[in-house]
């Protein structure tokens, strides 16, 4: 099993640790999180990354904030009002960020009562049931796809939803690594995914780490890749899935979509159903973050365009529902992807 | 008018002179090439490429090496022998050069006889005329585009086909410099082109110094950006056209058609007339270069992939003639691209 992104050690006075991905994948560095503002700062600048892990990683957070607090229990609820609020601001589109606050502070409140040690104990309980969850989840995603790894086939992936984006197996990388372990042959594609390059620094490495055949490509190969019958199936994460399946992931992903599409490859996104968000009727309402142009114009260590260049950086793109082949949740696959048959599937036992 | 990439400055004791792209695009640097060394070592380490650029540049280098001859008309045909046995070791690989240094030679033998100072004029001539002749097709190809530049449109290229490759408006991109010379307003969005990063480093920096309005994105960016409407027309150059309009161009560009059909957004090709090689059926015949691991996994400066990752380095790919809507030569628009209109608009005055 790889080795987690982000793990607690310890007990109530233990430590946040997460592994340095800004580091990978030339230096591997885990850090330690000693500071709500040193948790803010990892996931603000992608130190975690991934929905999962962001959640996993704020929910842990929430206990780094509460360690300091006395055990008076007014402060321990304001430490914690105040630690959600602030970690809320360090990535306002991640929407696993603001699940895992709302339940880390819907516990503070359940234990209204009990004394401040015991919300403690709650927060800390709360932080690491939200990483076993996940970790759960990731499991049931990789049984759920993995039989749309055949034997031999070629898989196109797009970013970073494996093991260094959740608590486990990943998301978009589960079915590859279940298929791995059940001894399938296949090859695996990654997209290095400018700007961050993600799938060369994170995808690509965990694959090898974890002995799966994979070849790094940049992202505007895939069409010729796909074109060479090279392709059998794509498959991707989400960060954020509309009630009709419209999905927001990394920027890039949209046109993998529309590329498979075109060739006739099936286009797959495994996501936990946590990713949606049944308020949003289509991908229209989901607002797209802008990066900074520095990760395009300085992406590599030193600067690749003129000064003053204007860019445009997105860092996600929605892909429609109807390019969508399936999506592969812990509940199973929805395919043919309908706000019907989400709504059936996420239905069943939500809440 | 863009400044030129290589120029000749004088008369036969003159100078030439050439924009350094290596350090483009922070530094703007125009280095004297005063002897044929450096003439070799320009075009070698990729000062000047871009194909007619090149044989422009091996041209004026072929006057470089008759410079320093003494006036008997053996000295100089010896040191044209010399100079362009010596400069085809310089890029082997590059057609023009070979094309350009088999002018001069002509040259320099159809004037046997006329006596030293007359071969050497006739070389500088021939130089200005290979100058000359690139310049009017760069020109001839832009006013017979530009009407597709309209006001306030988007524009999306890939790669560099502008002034830095050729000996003035580029090909690609002499529409749009056309169109900005009549006062048309529009916008340009330059892919970056990994894994060199031509657009990023060249096609964004020459617009920008025409004050043309350009805006730099990764190549992922494109489909959003066409979903989103910004993209009203494809502009890109290419390497080799089959005789059925099939075009060879630098990788990404066949995505880029891909996304542009299912857009609905026109994807054009500017090329000279020389581009074509009609002896080709299709695209299906046209070898694919495929490039070392480095230029992916060690983009600018870093490494930013695993040790020993494997990589797919196609060099350019293949777009099929029926993604293309039109083909822009100096002859004017061949649309729709089919190979009897192709054969029809390049028999007339070939040869």
């Amino acid at each position: 099993m790889p080795e987690p992104t982000v793990r607690w050690v310890g007990g109530l006075q233990g430590r946040m640790e997460l592994i340095d991905q800004t580091l990978l994948p030339t230096e591997h560095t885990v850090i330690t999180c000693r500071t709500v503002e040193e948790v803010w700062e990892a996931i603000k600048v992608l130190r975690v990354r991934g929905a999962p892990a962001i959640g996993v990683a704020a929910a842990m957070g929430v206990v780094v904030g509460v360690q300091g607090a006395p055990d008076d229990e007014a402060a321990v609820l304001e430490a914690v009002t105040e630690t959600c609020e602030y970690l809320a601001t360090s990535r306002p589109t991640a929407v696993n960020l603001f699940w895992a606050l709302d339940r880390m502070r819907r516990v503070a409140n359940a234990h209204r009562g009990a004394g401040g040690p015991a919300v403690k104990e709650a927060l800390l309980a709360e932080a690491k049931a939200i990483r076993d969850e996940d970790a759960a989840m990731c499991r049931a995603i990789g049984d759920a796809g993995r039989h749309l790894v055949t034997e031999g086939c070629g898989v196109l992936t797009h970013c970073n939803a494996g093991s260094l984006a959740t608590a486990e197996y990943g998301t978009a990388l589960a079915p590859l690594y279940r298929a791995h372990e059940a001894g399938r042959s296949f090859r695996v594609y990654a997209d290095e995914t400018r700007p961050l390059l993600q799938g060369a620094r994170l995808t690509t490495w965990e694959l090898m780490q974890a002995g799966v055949d994979v070849t790094l490509i940049c992202d505007n190969m895939a069409g010729v890749l796909m074109r060479q019958g090279m392709v059998d199936l794509v498959l991707v994460g989400a960060d954020r899935i509309a009630a009709n399946g419209d999905t927001a992931n990394k920027i890039g992903t949209y046109s993998v979509a529309v590329l498979a599409k075109h060739h006739g490859v099936p286009f797959y996104v495994a996501a936990p159903s946590s990713t949606f968000d049944l308020a949003l009727d289509s991908g229209d309402g989901i607002p797209i973050e802008e990066r900074g142009a520095e990760e395009v114009t300085h992406g590599f260590g030193r600067q690749t365009a003129p000064d003053d260049a204007k860019t445009y950086c997105p860092a996600f793109d929605v892909t429609p529902a109807e390019l969508i082949e399936g999506i592969v949740t812990e509940r199973g696959i929805v395919s043919p992807v309908t706000a019907a048959g989400l709504s059936a599937a996420l239905g069943e036992g939500r809440g």
